[in-house]
């Protein structure tokens, strides 16, 4: 009998009480930013960890939520595979859910509620698990606890090294220098960043990185106050169309950013980065047509294609007023703001000076504050150009040996095969693993994808555990070896 | 003895009485809109000018502030001269004012207040009447009241007709179809618009025109809907980017409006005109430091001059949101607000029609109303263009006989040669009156130019009020013929 085979039959005969457990550990409120609340999160995850013999502690500074921490410890000279979870959750409005977000109820397909099952008792793949955190991220924690309760005494072949955080809504704050703080600890071969959800129709994926971010606040400046349009109209230079036309001098008629460097840096897809977003099936037409849109804006380009590369966004506009409130006047200052999502190889720092460059280049005087009465008169263009350095990219090689290790057991778990996407349009700070810990990250979802995350009536569907639970099952299981490990010692 | 000498002395005799007659005008509150109060004012106008021996009377639908219209006899045969006013006044914040606002105060130019003198005291130039409407714009008709008294039994060798509008500070709404109605007792052989003040440092000027005025709101069309710009961001198109775009197409780095035929239209300067504006002072050094500006658009352009040209107005910029409120998405919708002052010889319908033609142009669908999802779909590039359709400009030209004699009478009453001003740059449907009437128009102002117009404290000064009482004496008493009258009847 395969690892697979006894894992389903222990978890068809205890489906009630893995149910049960995750029912507990979502019934506590976990909303980000409440460190109280969090630390009972916190202590209720190592207590039931260490219950599992697995070694576990909460670490962290006073007054923040702090990170969980811990090893499951495989045959000796195992390989060394990191997992990371977050355990807090996005905040909750009561109101807009169907039962209380913090009292986890079981639901049907056609969204009746279930009780919860009594022991022995069948489930149903298709019900699912309805409150705050039951997918974002809770979920691979009640999946890991579960399948340390299948495997039993079964020898592991991988030790798992493991890392819940509590402060991930709130934009991981404290995460990168933690890493760097317990990097002994947390020394593996890889790791796998379980949260969010799998692709539509539930298939499974491996999802090799994330895109980068940083944003700026561009600020042109005409008269030092409005003037009326009739009075100076065609005289007075106009911040608004200044504006226009150096937004317009950013990108071209074909969609392509014309600041210098732009894509300087970004790395070209390797073959098989290339390979696998050729085996991607076409979204294109779908989206399109459920977006309103005729075209990309490059047209016939694929989405994924176009994820490879830094975006250039104009995420908001504004100058005086429009509509009823409009006024005649000449405005005195206009403001874009704009984001940048990075690919790998982008520096945020550096795509910054790119855009204030190109800016200088064309007359501007750039300023990172208001100009002054004498900037005024002594500049005939001047920008305001307030930037956060953000973070950047991440992007695991597609041909690493842990990448085809994990597609092959999330095939065998879901029993379909699993794709592997370079990357996510989204951004999060994944490279912190990476810059702290030195090993490559790849993101491991179990979720499905119409889980609500981050909404109302958010969800789990119980297939999802399940294929959580034979994953991690796998994973402890398989032996896999990352790197060669006979020339050297851990 | 001149007529100005005759009508100087006379009113040092009688300034108390000039001034108390002033003041009783003024103290009528008028705020437009209050058609009740309004119908007042007109009934007080009508009652002063007939004990003058002047025909006048309230005419104009009911529920609206009436017009007064009266004449002015001559000598049979005199030539006719038009002479508009409004009595209807601006709203008021009486908190904001020193006095009480429709309590004419008399002021000296250290702002204490100086008691109505006695009947035959001296009064001194520099005083003002503080009171709304002061200046704006009940002094032409207190000016003529007291011309027509300092006159007595001398012979007119002018005859006026009156046109004195109640609804000027509402958008004149009823102006243009009263002034057709009544457009036999309105005839003329052209109009004064006694409105708005005199040159910075009180020098007299005669005003040839106005711009016009058009706008419009162009809005383009990204997706559906506001969409995630990590998921999304260099795929799906940004609206805000192509308006940017559209914009920059529309004027160049010269500042010369790239809208094809947007000048087309537009009337060369006269001769008569081009002299008139290269013998204005300059004024730019002194606004630009002002105004807080090294260059104006087109530097080293003077601002007389590109008043002549039809303006092209970016008042106002819209997409998401900018600053702290900014999101990280693509916008669903990006609106920019323009307005267009119109040049002698632009015609509003087709400037707007070249717009529209320009982004149509630009590949664009161009609708007048949200677009349909089916038009979403079959269209990469929708705008929305929303227009009102404006008015003309007027602009009488500068070798009109009319316009050589008021410069002449002005210069005689104010003591100092006056000028002759194109254009405003400001917008007023000054055109009902070449529209309706087929006479020439031009603006007469006499109020200082620091009187306060539209706001708190609004004041004339007696040495302007002076000045309106000469100027109109002599207008009654000056010959002048704007045309052959030997070849045809009146």
């Amino acid at each position: 009998m395969t690892v697979v085979d006894a894992v389903r039959g222990w978890r068809r005969d205890h489906a009630a009480e893995v149910l049960r457990e995750f029912a507990g550990l979502v019934a506590l409120d976990n909303v980000t930013g409440d460190v109280p609340a969090l630390r009972r999160n916190a202590g209720e995850i190592v207590e039931r960890l260490r219950a599992r013999g697995v070694e576990a502690e909460s670490v962290g500074p006073d007054g923040v939520a702090p990170l969980v921490i811990g090893r499951v410890p495989g045959r000796p000279g195992a390989p060394r595979l990191g997992l990371y979870a977050h355990y807090d959750g996005q905040p909750v409005t009561p109101a807009d859910w169907t039962t209380p977000p913090f009292e986890p109820t079981l639901v049907g397909p056609d969204g009746a509620t279930v009780p919860l099952p009594a022991p022995g008792a069948p489930v149903d793949d298709e019900w699912r698990l309805r409150a705050r955190a039951a997918a974002d991220d809770k979920a691979p924690i009640a999946a890991l606890l579960a399948a340390l309760d299948a495997l039993g005494g079964t020898e592991r072949e991988v030790e798992l090294v493991l890392c819940f955080e509590g402060e991930e809504e709130s934009g991981s704050p404290h995460l990168g220098e933690l890493l760097l703080a317990y990097a002994d600890r947390l020394a593996t071969d890889a790791w796998l960043i379980c949260d969010g959800p799998v692709r539509q129709g539930n298939a499974p994926q491996v999802v090799l990185g994330v895109r980068g971010f940083t944003d700026l606040e561009l600020t042109v400046y005409g008269p030092a106050g409005e003037l009326h349009s009739g009075h100076y109209g065609n005289w007075a230079p106009n911040p608004a169309l200044a504006l226009a036309r150096l937004l317009a001098s950013m990108k071209d008629d074909a969609g392509r950013v014309t600041i210098d460097g732009f894509t300087a840096d970004t790395r070209t897809p390797t073959g098989a980065e290339q390979a696998a977003l050729d085996a991607m099936p076409p979204v294109e037409d779908e989206l399109l047509d459920r977006l309103g849109l005729a075209a990309a804006e490059v047209p016939g380009s694929r989405l994924l294609d176009r994820l490879m590369l830094p975006s250039l966004n104009v995420r908001g506009l504004r100058a005086a007023d429009v509509g009823p409130a409009a006024r005649n006047v000449i405005p005195a200052s206009a403001t874009a703001s704009i984001d940048i999502r990075l690919a790998a190889g982008d520096d945020p720092r550096r795509m910054l000076d790119r855009v204030r460059d190109h800016v200088a280049e064309h007359g501007y005087l750039v300023l990172d504050r208001e100009p002054t009465d004498a900037e005024r008169r002594g500049h005939p263009a001047i920008a305001r150009i307030e930037a956060r350095v953000g973070y950047p990219a991440a992007r695991a090689r597609a041909d690493l040996p842990i990448v085809g290790h994990l597609l092959e057991l999330a095939g065998l778990a879901a029993g379909r095969p699993a794709v592997a996407l370079p990357t996510l349009g989204g951004s999060v700070p994944l490279h912190h693993f990476e810059q702290a810990l030195g090993t490559p990250a790849v993101i491991m979802p179990i979720a499905n994808p119409d889980n609500n995350q981050h909404a109302a009536d958010e969800n789990l569907r119980l297939g999802n555990l399940w294929y959580g639970v034979d994953l991690f099952a796998l994973l402890l299981t398989t032996p896999w070896h990352e790197r060669d490990r006979s020339s050297g010692g851990a």
